[in-house]
């Protein structure tokens, strides 16, 4: 199945749009469980099912109008970078009636240097307010998998609070979807650690790629991702911290893994990653419930609840704290 | 199998001593393809093959001598420490007459900061000294699987040059003995990076059986393993650096990542092992040819020719470099 197949299986009736504009919100997640290896490239399917909290206070607006011409796409109120732009036009190319182009004003409040991708946010955002301007009515479930086309990821930021993608098992990918994980966590924190770094040595994508395509090792990792989905949600259902952390750091070290198995090895981490990591051991010997997850950069996401909140904050004077069901 | 039962099969006539005592040498040995993983921890049998270049100029002088009452171990010149001293007592029990204790005087001109396991050559020597003390006139092939019985990697370092650690199917471990390689490479370096550290995380022995048993990606080792020997072969047939150089370093992250993936995790790499791989990969893109292994701890274990000896020296002034077949 192409994506304009499954799309056209999505939306069986295209509507006028109903309105001059669709505008929508969606917030950044960080995956918990990570997404990491697909099935389908054509179909962003993925090898094995995620699990992410969402950041309400991250994340990107987007206004979406139909148009005469070409597209016009800004970004934070500036035109677009032209690979951004590129994506964006690709992406709605499935949506376009014939001849008419879009103007998308997207925002992101994401801070460009916290290590969080705002392509999530950005496909999530982007169809909410496609589904407005075309008054399509969809499912949020629905819209997770016209998400998902984007990026994987964006499936996710449907949802705030937690969210888990399915991997599903049809080859048409019409049941790999995000849901909501209906539990309030208040006293959860996430804490954004910025690594100072050069430029990637190469995207998350490529990377997943790669690593599929050349990781010894990662043969072991679908198995091993779609438990740690399993044991997350029990965790996050009893609210264990100590047991949720864990999981998550364990599940961030084997993907990290994955990657640096892959030939020729993909290092995401810096010296000053390797030092944060080693700092949050150290303080977890003390007694401070801090736990560390990681995305395909050398960034750290930490979790921790309020009790801990000063502790860590002491060891990390840079940290931004978040507060996910704030 | 036991190792008692082991050591009378390799040795069926026990002989008395037929000199006062014996002498002997053994060089350490690098890992180009690594043994990580047990199949059988009381025979030291290895869940994979291995292969190792010996450096002639480091290694283990070890003299040994039967004498009444308890064992008396000295390292160089010094009583040797409790836990070092019970090593090797315990593996003498397989070789003691009954009643009598060993005077083991051992000499390692390994410097304790290169980051390098004097237990392959220690064993390597002991073996060899007491092939001398009872005249048992083994084959260098069952002296490795004796040293094997105290230190896995000390079945290759009977060997100079290169040498094959062969996994072996049988349970009983009469098939898995270590054999040197028939090629001479004197343009060949290694160069010794010494990374400061405070104390490992976890010794070599623990991290190993620690991942064998919770590394989710384990699994997928072994055979992986198996095919870097066949590979490297290869590559040393040929002489070939560039392919032996990846393949060594590729087959050494893949270690590590097991490691990284264990849980809870086995990370023996720091923030300057981090650095100094990243230097290394931007002095290939300089056109550079050298490559690195790591073993369990956060020193690099260079590899490149003579022709390019210069060029990585001036970027590693602390390398100590030495020539294999020298």
């Amino acid at each position: 199945m192409t994506p304009h197949e499954f799309v056209r299986r999505l939306i069986p009736h295209r509507n006028a749009p109903q309105v001059q504009h669709g505008q929508a919100w969606a917030p950044v997640n960080i995956a918990l469980a990570k997404y990491w290896g697909k099935r389908d490239t054509a179909l962003n399917l993925p090898q094995n099912s995620s699990l992410s909290i969402s950041l309400p206070q991250l994340g990107t607006d987007t206004r979406v109008t139909l148009i005469e011409g070409a597209d016009r796409i800004t970004l934070n109120g500036q035109p677009a970078p032209q690979a951004f732009a590129q994506r964006l036009s690709r992406f709605l190319d499935l949506f376009r009636p014939e001849g008419m182009g879009f103007a998308v004003e997207t925002h992101n409040s994401v801070p460009t240097a916290a290590g969080l991708a705002s392509s999530a946010s950005g496909f999530a955002a982007l169809v909410k307010a496609l589904d407005q301007l075309f008054d399509w009515r969809l499912s949020a479930q629905k819209l997770s998998m016209l998400a998902r086309l984007g990026s994987g990821s964006a499936s996710r930021s449907l949802f705030n609070g937690f969210a888990l993608w399915h991997r599903g098992q049809q080859t048409d990918g019409l049941d790999s979807y995000a849901e909501p994980i209906d539990i309030q966590w208040p006293d959860l924190r996430i804490g954004l650690l910025e690594i100072d770094t050069g430029t990637k040595p190469i995207s998350s994508t490529a990377g997943m790629q790669q690593t599929v395509a050349t990781c010894p090792l990662y043969r072991a990792w679908p198995e091993f991702a779609e438990a740690s989905v399993q044991a997350q949600l029990a965790a996050i259902t009893a609210r264990d911290l100590p047991q949720l952390g864990d999981l998550a750091e364990h599940n961030a070290l084997t993907m990290h893994a994955t990657m640096i198995a892959t030939h020729p090895s993909v290092l995401y981490w810096t010296a000053d990653s390797v030092s944060a990591m080693q700092q949050i051991w150290a303080l977890r010997q003390q007694g401070v419930g801090v736990w560390f997850t990681m995305d395909a950069g050398p960034n750290l996401k930490l979790l921790f609840e309020k009790t801990d909140q000063r502790a860590v904050e002491a060891t990390f004077p840079t940290l931004k704290t978040l507060v996910p069901f704030g």
